[in-house]
């Protein structure tokens, strides 16, 4: 078993998309480990905090998009890890511009697979993927083998990416290792123009006391998975030599409605209103209906699990939106 | 229950990469049928026999690259049927080149999706994707419910697109099918430059008195199917309603070693010379093992069943090659 405290002490270690939310958490825990950091992302936030700029000091920062290969390239051949984080994210809106879809989330993602074939095959790298990929639940809790029937591009491509990824291990040696992760939400936004997910725009909403608008009656079950618990799950998949080529639901395992989301994120922040509103036809259209993650796999092979509960989850990010 | 007979008469028609193999035998048919045939194909043959330049003659070819946007709008919006057959095949193909992979078999049929959508979300429209979708099969005879485990880019963008059929379905109404082949063979080839399938390339290799080069034993089993049978699948696919969303396998069922296939054609040819290598890393690499098609789904919803055994259809191909 593999201590992620040790593995990561003078790794170097490359996070795309490592100035969004799932990146800058990741990026901050690498750091701590003693990792050496490298950020790809394609743009610089330019309202950052002060805690954030003084952070974003200590990484290696390269601004590239990963559409540019020869960027990519320079970026990727001396890492020793990879967590390929990178990409567009967002269902209803890769269905407006599914060309512009396909082409950051899988050409993006074959140019670093790519610049790993020719430059560094003996790389760890790590995929998150989507709940999405499961489409609307057949059965409840949903584990890896639940039939695939993406609802929509975003998730087409996130599966054709996992599949990138398997098959750049098996052909080349690579040892890809991909989540499907559930809804991260918590602390440590890179500023309003990144929020990320509904939990955290429900909980921004609170804090700064606007409405929090539901679409029909918000009894659809998520789960809500807590950005710590999804960070470990990062660093246990790229250290383990167990999950080479292998696939993992993270998620909370738990999950509650979004209404209930929603009343908790206003007891939480003494604040913000909730309204509902009819479902609007492009997201009724995407849907998916109640969704948990069946986390077993994750438990036994990773030795993960998350300990972090949705009210916690929500007091500390409601603290870190003040 | 429609009648494909009546079904197509008047009907306009058209057929992406409408020249090759399983394209002009689906065209020949439609023709017959009383179709409107429109082809769109990136290239004209150039070393035609008489009897396929009278048949081109008789429908409509536009040559149009299906990554051109433009063009392929202009072809697509006043057709009441579509059989997207366009793309590159071949697996250990596409993962020397998978950006170029990419392009065609992804962004071309983006492109034709997105023409049906804006101009044309009426339509019926059948993808033939493949058996490759699977991967390694878990059991036999495959059904569709086997795991989907793609081991090559072109096997993962297949399953891309079978999605994107699937979601423009759901998404915009257009009546999508998607069929999952097996190895077609079968008479009517464009020249030599257009070879399709290793049962097709036996066959010629037999009837020229060449040597048939097997991979190790050969004894891997493979589901061939006869090309008339394939285009019988198609044309019901397309005219059912019952069809609309669903996917089905379209196999022969059977399934014989390649080492057998060989024999067949050299049998059914009187010539040709069987010769064994060891196998080559990059084919071995994406060597799926024995496949079976289950074809249960199809023959109770599309009423359909393949009618030629393997030993006829080999021999009407060698017919074809004299």
């Amino acid at each position: 078993m593999t201590n992620p405290d040790k593995f990561y002490r003078g790794k170097k270690v490359l996070v795309t998309g490592g100035l969004g939310f799932i990146g800058l958490n990741l990026s901050r825990s690498l750091l701590e480990l003693g990792a050496t950091v490298t950020v790809l992302d394609n743009f610089m936030p330019t309202d950052v905090s002060r805690p954030l700029a003084e952070f974003i000091g200590k990484i290696k920062v390269a601004i590239a998009d990963i559409r540019d290969a020869e960027k990519v390239e320079r970026v990727v051949r001396d890492q020793e890890v990879i967590f390929n984080l990178a990409g567009k994210s967002g269902a209803a809106d890769s269905n407006k511009t599914p060309l512009n879809d396909l082409d950051i989330n899988c050409r993006g993602h074959l140019n670093v697979l790519e610049a790993c074939r020719v430059f560094n095959p003996g790389v760890a790298i790590v995929f998150p993927s989507s709940r999405l990929v499961y489409g609307k639940p057949h059965y409840l809790p949903v584990d890896e083998k639940h039939p695939l029937a993406p609802e929509s591009i975003y998730a087409a491509h996130k599966l054709a990416v996992e599949n990138y990824h398997l098959i750049y291990g098996k052909l080349y040696g690579i040892k890809a290792t991909v989540l499907r992760i559930s809804n991260p939400y918590g602390p440590f936004q890179a500023g309003e123009g990144r929020a990320y997910g509904i939990a955290n725009s429900f909980i921004q909403a609170a804090v700064s006391g606007r409405t929090i608008t539901l679409f029909g009656d918000g009894g659809q079950r998520r789960d809500y998975l807590y950005i710590d618990d999804l960070v470990d799950a990062l660093l246990r998949a790229a250290s383990r030599p167990e999950s080479r080529g292998r696939t993992y639901n993270i998620g909370d395992g738990q999950g509650i409605s979004l209404l209930e989301l929603a009343e908790k994120a206003v007891l939480e922040a003494g604040g913000g209103e909730i309204v509902r509103v009819p479902w609007p036809e492009e997201y009724r259209a995407i849907e998916t209906g109640d969704y948990l993650s069946d986390i077993s796999l994750a438990r036994k092979e990773l030795g993960w699990s998350p300990r972090t509960d949705i009210r916690e989850g929500i007091a500390r990010t409601v603290i870190s939106y003040r």
